[in-house]
């Protein structure tokens, strides 16, 4: 476990990759899998799939390779992806609404269920987007607990941010995917990850 | 130009966060900062900062630092945004609306401009959102030689984006910022980022 943490993010970003291309194999068809074939996969090398799996104690058999159905659900294990993860998702905007009902409509959505969403706006407490409830932003932290929120999607307009935050941390979130365009501290042990259109767009226009 | 063609796609990626941090400074006040202050801003090493810079010719004085102004305009110069930068968008449902109400809404999105909207369902077209049309899909080829389309937004649903991504290659189109859940292949010369929030809740499951 103490071993598994030691991975980077950018291999811990390549996971989900992994585990999408394991899940659209036919196990029957093919029982093994060479790193080369998954590398193909993935658009890396062997070298990189080998060494990204050797972080989490995982190695193929020299010259055979990895049992497709059994390397998938390694992945869904090291990605905890083997249980449900409670969502909340705060700020029901545009963009916010779009999220929910983009995620809830994925076919692999199910072990990441969103579970609360909050807003501050009195005209949509209580309204239900992709039938996820919206809750006030008073019962941030009562529904958090009474949810067991561990990662929170952050897609409201940037006033007190690190307010809101730091609640959530406080109330035990994990990690947060933020839409947000602020700068936002979080404590060692929590991770966050920021995306952001208009900074992809910029950094986009370096290759027009 | 030639020489900053070399720069990693990470080093691309970082700089719009200079850029935005050079933004907010008042160059009055201070008329010249240093790598360790610009690093700070940007949650990065001054050594980092130095070597970034240096990709694009661009060198501090020893023991001085950069002039707070120039380094900006030459951010600016560097991304391209130091002049107009036309974008389209293709696929006006829930996350191609919002994207194109956000992007428009944001105060830094100018030199950016989305100049036009594709859609197949026939009652979005002729419709604007945030004052921007909406053209069929028909009108794809032509649309982005008249608006001189160098940058596209791919918010569609996953049929056919292999076809649609070529004829904007054929077109002219340069770089392309995707959200749609599908492997694309793109030729030598042109650059695909891909945006897909599920794979980000994914990887951010690891660290519930």
């Amino acid at each position: 476990m103490d071993r598994e943490r030691k991975a980077p993010d950018v291999v811990v970003r390549r996971l989900p990759l992994y585990l999408r291309a394991l899940k659209v194999l036919d196990h029957n068809e093919l029982p093994i899998i060479s790193s080369e074939q998954l590398a193909q996969m993935v658009g890396t090398s062997a070298g990189q799939v080998r060494k990204d799996l050797s972080y989490f104690g995982v190695f193929g058999k020299q010259g055979v390779g990895y049992q497709t159905a059994a390397l998938r659900d390694e992945f869904r294990r090291i990605l905890k992806l083997d249980h449900e993860i409670r969502v909340g998702l705060i700020g029901v905007g545009n963009l916010g609404a779009a999220l929910v009902r983009y995620h809830q409509k994925s076919p692999v959505h199910r072990p990441l269920q969103i579970a609360a969403l909050f807003d501050s706006d009195p005209k949509k407490i209580g309204r239900k987007f992709a039938e996820v409830e919206v809750f006030s932003m008073e019962q941030l932290p009562e529904k958090i607990t009474e949810f067991q929120i561990k990662l929170m999607i952050l897609a409201f307009p940037a006033t007190n941010v690190q307010e809101v935050v730091d609640l959530c941390v406080a109330k035990g979130v994990k990690s947060f995917l933020n839409f947000v365009p602020a700068p936002i501290r979080i404590p060692a042990g929590v991770k966050l990850h920021t995306s952001d259109v208009t900074m992809e767009l910029q950094s986009l226009a370096y290759y027009t």
